[in-house]
């Protein structure tokens, strides 16, 4: 390796850490507060930078939230991987492990990304649109071994995402149970969610023989 | 009744229906389409009324969203009002085809109502963070027959609430399954987060006793 290409491989690697420090600092204000309270200056002087290299980054304040909701989406996404060698119920139970993991490691994290749903911007609403059918797939996967699955199925899933999310908040701003007993509380949600779905299976039995049950 | 007070009370009628009649115009456009794509002259024109007046009315576009999602919401939870002489599990039951009822006849109005509540505007976040507040406190008392419920308890309602919405919400737009299997899915999931929530009582064993089982 030159003198030269060695300082290129090192410049890009600081831009890298530079962004991904930006990144973080930028995940943990907008966790905090809601959108229109976090201000680019906070940001630049949390971070020890100034103003205009975070514009240089990211462009615009909207566009700083953008890149955070869609970094944090995809780390989630990204430690909760199924193993594909686990049968059915194994690998929907061990996502659910790395998810809660992930929640209580990083709830900044976590809390930004929903913050960043919510705040009606189109882009990100498009990075969240796919984060979930993303996970809503992978569910179905894990939950019917890669077979195809039922409409019944398919919407039992999409509402326990939605479930799971708004208790994964909740939990986060009033820890009052301790984490085995939300994870009951998830398992045992989306059981009886899918033992309704396999009740008119619409010529899939495998939904039903495929029920989670991890106690 | 004096002729000046009939005409006063004809003017208010007047105003009543006209405003009422803004509203479900409103209602239908917020439905459709995202915010931003939501124009008052638009609304003006399918309501036959001058752009000033519908100002004069509410003050702004935004006004006017808060006053349709406020309508809606409204509305929701006056017919899915509770009969506190049936005991919980009936109660419960019939508070959901209340519900489904409202869906079915009213899709616009479901729809603006959480179309308005992803528009990140502060004031509709309040009037929809104080409904869903109601509705759980509804849900809370209806399950456990107006006895005080356990944190497992509380939890389990607020994320089947979120179930609830993204499961009817989807169903609007692809209505795979039959009304009775869509109220068997929810159904069956909050009893799966019940008896969760019922596993680890924390001394309230009223919550197992009182599970959903409505088949």
């Amino acid at each position: 390796m030159s003198n030269n290409s060695r300082s290129k491989a090192f410049t890009r690697l600081d831009v890298d850490i530079r962004r991904r420090e930006l990144l973080r600092v930028g995940c943990e204000l907008f966790a905090a507060q809601p959108y229109d309270d976090v201000w680019i200056d906070d940001v630049a002087r949390h971070a020890g930078v100034s103003r205009g290299l975070l514009y240089h980054y990211f462009g615009s304040k909207r566009g700083f939230l953008t890149a955070v909701v869609e970094h944090e989406a995809a780390e989630l996404l990204r430690v909760t991987e199924p193993d594909p060698t686990l049968p059915p119920r194994q690998r929907m139970a061990r996502v659910l492990d790395a998810y809660l993991d992930y929640l209580e490691a990083h709830p900044q994290g976590y809390r930004a990304i929903y913050r960043g749903a919510a705040s009606a911007d189109s882009g990100i609403r498009a990075i969240m649109d796919a984060n979930l059918r993303h996970q809503e797939q992978r569910l179905l996967d894990a939950l019917t071994g890669d077979a195809s699955a039922s409409d019944a199925l398919r919407l039992a899933v999409h509402g326990w995402l939605a479930f799971l999310i708004a208790t994964c908040l909740a939990w986060l701003e009033h820890p009052t149970l301790d984490r085995t007993s939300l994870r009951d509380l998830c398992i045992s949600a989306l059981d009886g969610a899918i033992r309704a779905s396999g009740t008119r299976p619409a010529g899939r039995p495998e939904v039903a023989a495929n029920r989670v049950d991890v106690h």
